[in-house]
């Protein structure tokens, strides 16, 4: 199995910049909120978002795997940070997700076969956090409004 | 305290585009090892990232408030993922950071401050990991390997 490696140098002030491989450097600051710069992905950004793109690789997986064609796909996912007696600490996050499957029958078969309970147990970043990762998949068909 | 909120949306094959307030929109895609492009940042990499770039938002806001001047910092951070009966999980993160502080007695500062503990204590990505989080912190004055 793989190992995932990733670099930093820091730049300046409360910046620096990520590197991986082939992957193009990104730029990742303090956020805004403890004083750093707007417009740069903050490390809090990029854990949040990193749940959210493992959960549609997840899905995607699953989706190929048991012959569920996909229409469209969007999720939103929030982070719940809150002061602890031992400091700041990430204390839950919120993802929901809405999944258009091709046709009825499409989606009527991610039903069926639990995708949902499917992201749970699979989805490698989201079982590697220690707080709650509370998942709603909201699947529709054809033209939901994840399509549009 | 803040929520963190990224949104997601599927583009194509094995990628979509992760959003946040003002920055830019970041394209994310299953890692080619599991057949997704290279050259894009994968949630797993992200992982990784955020959980190295919240270390130095972390080390810099004691650096700050603790009066050690920084010359340079830079770090490399693996994940490792391995296959277990439950399904692919992380299970261990390995975070090395070399740090040079601007002069000697800022470096002994930094050490005698136990600067690794409360990067241990602190960071708030990396307490929220269910996965053993190791951290060597090595601390340079000056001129170390990490001011080259």
């Amino acid at each position: 199995m793989p190992d995932f490696t990733v670099t930093l140098a820091w730049d300046e002030a409360k910046q620096g910049r990520l590197a991986a491989e082939a992957n193009p450097p990104l730029p990742v600051a303090t956020p805004p909120v403890f004083g750093g710069p707007s417009g740069v992905w903050s490390a809090e950004d990029l854990f949040v978002g990193s749940v959210a793109g493992c959960l549609m690789s997840t899905f995607l997986y699953f989706a190929e795997r048991l012959d569920v064609p996909l229409a469209a796909y969007t999720s939103r996912a929030t982070g719940r940070m809150e002061k602890t007696r031992d400091g700041l600490r990430f204390t839950s996050m919120d993802v929901t997700i809405e999944a258009t499957a091709a046709d009825e029958a499409a989606r009527r078969r991610a039903a069926d076969l639990r995708f949902k309970e499917k992201l749970e147990a699979y989805c490698p970043v989201s079982t590697a956090l220690a707080c709650p990762v509370r998942i709603t998949l909201n699947l529709y068909a054809g033209t939901g409004p994840a399509a549009e």
